[in-house]
């Protein structure tokens, strides 16, 4: 589905660039690339900056204009770094992906388009756009790598396709770690507590007749933590051997 | 206060990217950025990469560890492309993007860590930790470019930032408790587990010779707990009071 999403660049100088977008493309799942009349492509720079996203730089097709890259595409955005003589509708990234994928998942084709290193999407380029996009970048220094561009979209597509499939955006728990990651109840936190203030006690670091805050504070702390059955044996294992000591039993080493 | 969210580049290879992730920071208003063992810097490379966030590069500070770079931040996250043995809090740039915002909203600095080019960082530097971050690439091709990788999270930090303006009322909460929730900063919680692996030593709890996870299990504890200042004199309090009991000293009843 995110392969409906085509990548545009227009008149790029740099074949690093193009070879970044190519891996930037890949690494988010997008494979479809179209240079609209790049200064030098194919080139040694671009297979090295692609990384590993050499097929999709051997499928990328090159024409010599706009309209061409566009065909067969029902929503095209533009990005655009600055205000335009005629305001047109502005998307965010974000807004930019939702609608992309908005329109993928009824089977339509999209295209991103980039423009120029430099110069950006003329005016005219621009209004072969439904949308502009803005990556809301610091307007004092505006101005993003052509490839760190392709890295944000597609990475906004890759998000919302991961949101529209229900797929979570972490990286997946292998199974059967349920167990360890399984938080101890409150009553078995309770029991550590008891366990925890009787051992500051035999220590001497709580004194009963003016314990303060301490064990407050203490709750809080662990209480926060969502101590997992295994830290939980880990503290508790700390505790006993603390008491052994503090009665002068012997030490034995051990590990967990 | 985006400038309050430090990028950590660990053992770069690639000068290049050294310079193309200053300008993806500077894009999106950051500009602290702390290069530990860089494998080539300066270098006239990272400059040109750079295109014209040469301010960015000139300010950097070179450091010799992880640890030096860290000092006086209270939230690592540290990004991670693949799962660990240890599963550790995850989060996506969406989310790690919110953490950072909330904490430079009260005033804490935040360090975004990223690792080398092809290995990423270690399993020792991603404990120093609270958080890994994943972006959710394609599992078939999951490896980002380093700048392309600090372009997203700078671009969500920039969007969250954003985001957090238009609520200031949600900011405003936070506001006032900075006090009594200020937490730890990276190093000063490296201190503490200094400490604590000493004192279970001693109290014959971790066998130096066989650690096995341990010490890895308890960071994972105390580093996604978000330990404040008055819960960390506490921890170091019964520290200290523990390795007294097991050296024999006196001890003094007391509480805090």
């Amino acid at each position: 589905m995110l392969q409906n999403i085509r990548v545009v660049l227009v008149n790029t100088s740099h074949p690093g660039n193009i070879g970044a977008a190519a891996r930037a493309m890949k690494n988010m799942g997008l494979n479809e690339l179209v240079l609209v009349d790049p200064q030098d492509f194919p080139s040694p720079e671009a297979s090295a900056r692609a990384s590993g996203a050499d097929d999709i730089l051997a499928a990328a097709q090159v024409v010599g204009t706009l309209e061409e890259a566009l065909v067969g595409c029902a929503l095209v955005m533009g990005t655009s770094a600055r205000e335009r003589h005629i305001p047109w509708p502005l998307l965010n990234p974000r807004e930019c992906a939702e609608q992309a994928v908005e329109q993928v998942a009824r089977g339509a084709r999209v295209a991103l388009v980039f423009g120029r290193e430099y110069a950006g999407l003329t005016n005219e380029e621009l209004q072969r756009c439904r949308y502009h996009v803005h990556i809301p970048a610091d307007p004092a220094f505006s101005s993003l790598n052509l490839a760190a561009a392709v890295q944000v979209l597609t990475y906004e597509a890759r998000m919302a396709w991961l949101a529209a499939q229900d797929l979570p955006t972490h990286l997946e728990k292998t199974e059967g770690k349920a167990e360890e990651v399984e938080e101890v109840t409150a009553d078995e936190l309770e029991l550590f507590y008891v366990h925890l203030e009787s051992t500051l006690i035999e220590i001497g670091f709580l004194d009963p007749e003016r314990p303060r805050f301490l064990m407050s504070r203490l709750r809080r702390l662990y209480g926060r933590s969502g101590v997992s059955r295994q830290e939980m044996n880990i503290l508790r294992g700390i505790l006993t051997e603390t008491q052994a000591v503090a009665r002068g039993l012997p030490h034995k080493r051990r590990s967990k």
